[in-house]
């Protein structure tokens, strides 16, 4: 059983893995400087409350570093925080496994594809993002702290391994997310009308948590030197995964597989102008975590949806 | 006349920047750490020699930051000590010039265009860079850097403008650089063969160091809401120039020069196979910076060359 540090243990993906962990029988302790996390994710978990910029002590067998703003309305209310963040906190969290020996997931994302002109986007897909632009403190910050994470490893043997992952929904999502799953649940829930943008017929694809969980459980166990084997034979210097689920819905669907999740709202879909940063279209290739982990995603959208709903309509 | 500081102040640029801006009538301070730069380049200018990671202090009308190991063998030599120089250092560069009201120049690099899919690359295209190879840790963190620049820019209303200088050359280029023209001419002033790569028919373009202090120059002492203006009508928030001569030549016809400004070398043309990290074919559209400035390079290849062989005769 392992000793475990979850950064941004008290957000969405890091409440959830903390759980899931504990249940597994290792020993979590969380830290979290609880701006975007929140104290009633925490569980009761040890909390190291600390800006994970700040060096960070102790010792770990795994660390999963979470800890990032990571939906554009919270990452771009502070630029600069998310940018050092991701920058800093990584390096941070590096130094710390460097020192104790800790084997690290570094939670990375489909944004460093930017605005893909790579469909379905593989591991080795450079991307296509704008360095000096308003979504630039996250994409270029998560881009640079991937750097950071090849630096550690090819010159300091951190065992270190990223997740890219793509766009995740689930119980403990933060209601101001402005993720498209959550907003259309809370406006059934209220019975106010469901937005949809342009025609709704652009797609989005959509993991469920728990899918992803075991993703990490399996990355996060894998022996060092299959994986090491794994990359080196495909010329990668650095374990990278996309974990994500490659089914695509239009938004459209996905509102109505909501409201079919919902019997009881009133709500009706209710069609507005595409805004101009409307997010793009990506959607993972993830043939290289199915040959790596054995892994693909398993619970269907109208499952997940379900159960999200069950955990949207506890907490109100 | 200004109160200038140049971070890098005493490397192949800074050296040449602080000796020009003195001769218009500017007060010049050097900080460089002289970790790559060298303590001979000072040339008497009060200098701060400090890690530009750590906190600058001092009230300065303009800052020209060049502070960062820039040519692959310097920078490669330790990924991580670049990698943060670019990314912090120019974060300390910005935070003082938030706090003092000072202007500054971001030496940014053509190596935010990566291996670049589009010739020649404007300031709009986003490039085409790996996260996670060799060459990342100068070019994510360069990226950063500009990421930076647009935050402090937009968020703090510091005046910073970036420069994307291309492939630059001159009197006080390090011999140990790497670079193709000090290569040819130290191996033509030994007497050594002159090394070409392949069949040497590779394109570079080459910028006199005259033709870039001009441009710094003109770009530091524009007025700022003119500046503003001739962005903000480009809808770009944050001023970036590609700052290079357009001219290519083939590494062939380089050597040829070289040989030909050093009539007395012994040394005959030598080809070697390709490496695997041959620098990518880069050539600047240089419209903005004509449009903006009203500059152009002027300095002609041959010109250029005989007075860096001047120099490398005067030190050799």
């Amino acid at each position: 059983m392992a000793n475990v540090l979850i950064t941004g243990g008290a957000g969405f993906i890091g409440t959830n893995l903390a759980l899931h962990l504990q249940a597994a029988g290792h020993t979590v302790s969380i830290l979290d400087c609880l701006i975007t996390g929140r104290a009633e994710k925490v569980h009761g978990f040890p909390l190291i409350r600390q800006d994970v910029r700040q060096p960070i002590t102790g010792t770990y067998d795994w660390i999963f570093h979470l800890a990032c703003p990571a939906s554009p309305p919270h990452y771009q209310a502070d630029p600069l925080f998310t940018l050092t963040t991701a920058f800093e906190g990584t390096r941070q969290v590096l130094q710390c496994a460097h020192t104790c020996g800790a084997r690290v997931i570094l939670a990375s994302t489909s944004e460093v594809y930017g605005d893909p002109q790579v469909h379905p986007q593989p591991e080795y897909y450079w991307g296509h993002v704008n360095p000096i632009g308003m979504r630039s403190c996250y994409d270029e910050g998560k881009r640079a702290a991937e750097t950071l994470a090849f630096i550690y490893r090819t010159q300091y043997q951190v065992d270190v391994r990223v997740a890219r992952i793509f766009n995740t929904y689930g119980p403990y999502m933060e209601p101001d997310d402005g993720r498209v799953i959550s907003n259309f649940i809370l406006q059934a829930l209220h019975h106010k009308p469901i937005t949809l943008y342009g025609d709704g017929a652009q797609t989005r694809s959509c993991q469920y948590i728990k899918d992803l969980l075991e993703a990490f459980e399996l990355y996060i166990q894998l022996d060092p030197i299959l994986l090491e084997s794994f990359f080196s034979i495909r010329n990668m210097a650095l374990p990278v995964l996309n974990l994500g689920n490659p089914q695509e819905y239009t938004i459209k669907m996905l509102a109505e597989i909501v409201l079919n999740a919902i019997p009881e709202s009133n709500s009706s879909l209710c069609f507005r102008p595409l805004p101009q940063d409307d997010p793009k279209r990506r959607r993972p290739d993830i043939s290289l975590a199915h040959a790596c982990l054995g892994w693909t995603p398993k619970v269907l959208l109208t499952e997940g949806i379900a159960r999200t709903v069950d955990y949207f309509r506890s907490v109100s």
